[in-house]
């Protein structure tokens, strides 16, 4: 179960109003990499392991702490967006800069929300939960994790670029650090578990159940052979073999489909037709 | 541009119909992680990709050889469907068998595709761009191509156990095995780049852009402290600096919102309305 | 089944041109709160409803007027995008008012509906079936039709300051009248189900089925007790029975999950791993 | 920010392993209504609440035990898929029963998460963001949440009918019994709101905005008259006003459009063809 | 503006309840091609339609038939779903024809809608509007419409042998009907406008818009010249031009993208990292 | 299988960068009728293809083509992105010109491609698998194909007026023929198709499933009789039969449903209420 504390792990207090940056922070909010996708995918996958209770524990703990940095981006977002002049149609019409706001910014934040964050992106395109993945492998889902904070931390990075604003950069500096932390966290994560599976997941997939003939091979399938310069080519791969280069070969059939039964309704064989 | 032959890259045919387990097989064709996810997340990060021709090459190779696991389960699926009784409404009222097939299987098959494969997951939703990522950022990408073959090989061994087919099994053994090279290629070439760039996604972040003094700590936001057990709690990070296990502080404040401007028409102030 | 007349409800004629509201105006037409919502979501109450004819003639009357509110806004929408300076990429350059309407404008409104309005909101998202609700249980969407009427002219009334457009104003001041009278009409019909069935939904739920001592107590989850100071707390709730104020307890146990089985190639239990 | 308890708010432990009824589970976890909607709802209100701290803390509280519910519900659905022969195809093809298990099951709970909940309903459509709504006006956002407590509870009731398992239904009354708190809470909030700013949201539109004419009349656009019967019909509405009966009329023309502009390659008119 | 008559267009009772057909059912109201499809088109279209009044006519007439078309789907479903088992768990532990229509049904129908319909489709999708499409170019419109009247009979078609049920048959023979005619009549109507403008849409891109050399040849992309035989190659085109058949070629070059600035955090190009 | 050539199919340089621009491109890449649909259209009704095998040859061949399309629409979105000032927020605040790219332009674009394309439509709605179909029946799907070619070329003529790049409208004016050969290839190949099979699809519905007394009449459900005058009306259909134009009629009865049973929890009919 959980509990809430009132003030926020950080600031999240801009200089001035910016509805325009309030709807591009909503991507890191909300979007595909957003802190909503953080935390649901580590409170569903802390909820969903099973054995490895300190590694559920940690996901408890990653996954609790980053609903308070959703917290700190509503509040972020709301802020932005309150003192100016969003609703003022008239001085709109005489003063360009106004213009271009009420041009700029995501329109649900005047007619939706009234001046308040969305579980949605940058572009109004809200979460959802095809975001995340909790698959009961945890070495594979650490792996997840790598990428989502690594996609995270690059977004909030551009975003420093994109304001001038010292307490909107001042936020972004802590996430920018606590993404800094889950990568390495997550990094030794996977390295304790490779150590004792090895890096291919899943690690119990008997060999009877693989063609592992084709378990090293490269194939160039685009034109040009510029990959097969990449300085890990021919040697050994990370689960121990060696890696090979070839030319791409068909080792199946030409697909020949029977006709449909006529309940489907399907089109007749061409044959038939004539 | 691209060019297509008409061998299959491998087998595609079941010694049985089995409408049942072709709903099933969708989730690796057109699920979050199938195949489509695979070879257009590739594609498009080749497509994107500055500079580095030899990755581009890598993920054009990768990306266009994937459009033929694609071609290959869409066939298995069309084949599983093909020879079964799906349509026929009065043999399943005396027979439970049949009976459970029509309800077992994707009604879609019948109704919508005439017994052929669909862009969508084994519950029926549809592939969407949101599943992929090209970020601009290699190190970041590779790392989500690695998370991406690590789920569907999962997914792929899971299947595995539910069919009894030699046919689909045989194909499995070959995606399963393909799957071991890209987890390979994606951790050799992860290597590579960290071996340039460092560790932490992205690598051009300016110190002051980042509050380091966060960057190295894990916070016990889940009550109970098996998590400081870990085995790389309290050592040196991957990226180079010394973890950190502490309790969870508030740095910032309390949140307080001001007031909407009337034309938000949100609610007034409680104090207000006394 | 259903007819139509040409003529429109109410008048849907702006004075001038005006993309940019045109986007914003697809708000209310397509929106999760928009006039599709409202007569999908009445038509498909009245086509479920089971007995109560009375109200299954209210929800026929009103799903079938508001298809005509849909309608207004179409013409609306393809009023205020026909005159202006749209396809006209070389006076925009020279003219900045005109590059900030093609810029602030939605492509979609030029590329692929050729100046006409289409199914979505303001941020191009596509309505959606699961905006609406139909039950079967008339109190808990007579519920669900006070919000939507709230909420639709709530967002109308911010969309009236954003418009200096007296032709647009004088629609939107009908949308806002009938709104008035659809809260109306909702709650007095919630206020005579209530008076039948009590408050509580659904109102057919036997005693035995429910841990009633957790039926009437808040629990302080948010560290703070301003919610205690509320002016119903501590008193008679409306179903009758008192309401309690506590500090929340966990009542459950920690939860420990078995292994799964080794066909699943979940992570394996970490002490085996040692 | 926030933090978590090991223990759960209440006990999630079946009697039995049943994967067909983890399926219809997930509706109330991930689905329009369930418990990640409620959940997310009141912690975006309580973020956006701007002033009435009270009622900030009141969703905040509520919000926060809600994550609670989530993570029961996650807890009961891993539990009834631990057990049961999901993998098990050989048996499945010699007992009907398993195979009716096989087939029943969401074939994802196998294939995509290993034996675990997601965050979806229970046809497997993620949970979205769409599903909710914080606005900015308490008085609409309370009556969103009494629909979907309303709705909830509704759902949580036709579940109870669905299982025999003695385990899950004392979960199931646990979470009855919140819904009937949580309903009564926020038929209080409305009361307390009501009576300060009058029934109709939002109380602070100007008279001149809204055409009252229009503000307090049903019109029958569904042939009979069954409606007028009811018994509020011709009364004082909930506004003060009277309510009045009417057959339809169009107030508006028919609207004509003008052609649109060569560049729209919109079909030329029809007169301009001939 | 609209009006409702209650009576049904055509019959829609079943013989029998089918809470297994009720699920398919859904496919032909709120799938990619049901009635809420075609409803929703025809009356965009005919709303978004400038000039050429008696087309946008015959679009209002048609799509205001067609929401009667969902009426009678959305009663047949409820037919279907009422006096079946569906909540009686008891006795489908004892008997496998109640356990399985408890396994094969949809859920929602029992959990959601109370035994009623839904705008999705027969795998619990949503309808959307990214379904339809209005576009303002008649003739491009039409061709959407003749597809989706072919997609809908063909589904329509399908869906009869996947019932015994006379009542239910009798139904789909009405609709059968309807879809004939309005494939007919959308021949019609194109066949009327290719006519008067030709049959590329749209008619009025100028010949230099256009790279004229591209615009008859059939390119062999995969291997194997079988479509060479088709009887129109080397043909006359419909436009008027000669058909050819070329082995494709690469007009373009190779792209080379020039590095992204420092600030985008992309990754540098691989010469810089050595 | 698949391979891939680097060079492109046809030039894909604009001039000069343009950001807003590459917003609006991305409708025809990822959106509805872009070019993703319609190769994923074409190669899932190509595997898809029971006996013919010519047409299944042409789709394979045309859809292997468009993969190219595809690239090279992304290769220009990543060049209209390059040489902008996207980041540089310091010379927005003074450069109004620039401020007003940075306002325009799709934020994604900057945060999380990275200056390169996504799989998105112009409004940053990610492309689906429900944008098209492969149902096994070949006269529907290619109505479905020149539906989708001719939207797809409508959307490039109007882009073509939305700029003055003279390197994009060299690619335009390309995709505008590749869309004039293939809407003359679809109408052959539909041609060539009704002509053996008749022009209602499917052709194979048996005469007894069908009502035919309404395959052939035009009901006026909207006021007014412009659509009688259509020239078709009162001809012979294009199956051989007469048109009828008549008023609506309701040959259905008033549906009254039977009340649910009590574990539904639905509302009691209105009468026990009483």
């Amino acid at each position: 179960m959980f509990f809430h504390k009132k003030e926020l792990q950080y600031h999240a207090k801009p200089d001035a109003p910016d509805p325009v940056f309030a709807k591009k922070l909503q991507e890191v909010l909300g979007g595909q990499y957003g802190e909503m996708s953080i935390f649901l995918q580590y409170l569903f996958q802390g909820w969903n392991t099973r054995g490895n209770e300190k590694y559920k524990d940690l996901l408890l703990d990653i996954g609790t702490e980053e609903i308070g940095h959703v917290e700190m981006l509503a509040t972020m977002i709301a802020r932005l967006l309150e003192g100016a002049p969003v609703y003022e149609q008239e001085k709109a019409a005489s003063d360009p800069v106004i213009g271009a706001i009420l041009g700029g910014m995501n329109p649900q934040h005047a007619i939706v929300t009234g001046l308040g964050a969305a579980p949605k992106d940058s572009m109004g395109f809200p979460w959802n939960g095809n975001y995340i993945i909790a698959s009961g492998n945890l070495l594979a889902d650490f792996r997840a994790n790598l990428n989502a904070e690594s996609q995270g931390r690059l977004q909030v990075a551009r975003l420093y670029s994109l304001t001038d604003d010292k307490g909107v950069k001042d936020m972004l500096s802590f996430l920018i650090a606590r993404d800094t932390m889950h990568q390495n966290q997550w990094i030794a994560s996977i390295r304790d578990l490779e150590s004792k599976e090895g890096v291919i997941v899943p690690s119990t997939v008997p060999p009877e159940w693989e063609a592992t003939e084709f378990s090293h091979t490269l194939y160039n399938n685009s034109e040009g052979e510029e990959s097969s310069q990449l300085p890990w080519v021919g040697q050994t791969a990370p689960d121990g073999h060696q890696f090979k280069y070839e030319q791409p070969k068909a080792f199946g059939e030409r697909p020949i489909l029977k006709p449909a039964p006529p309940q489907a309704h399907d089109s007749l064989p061409g044959e038939d037709k004539k």
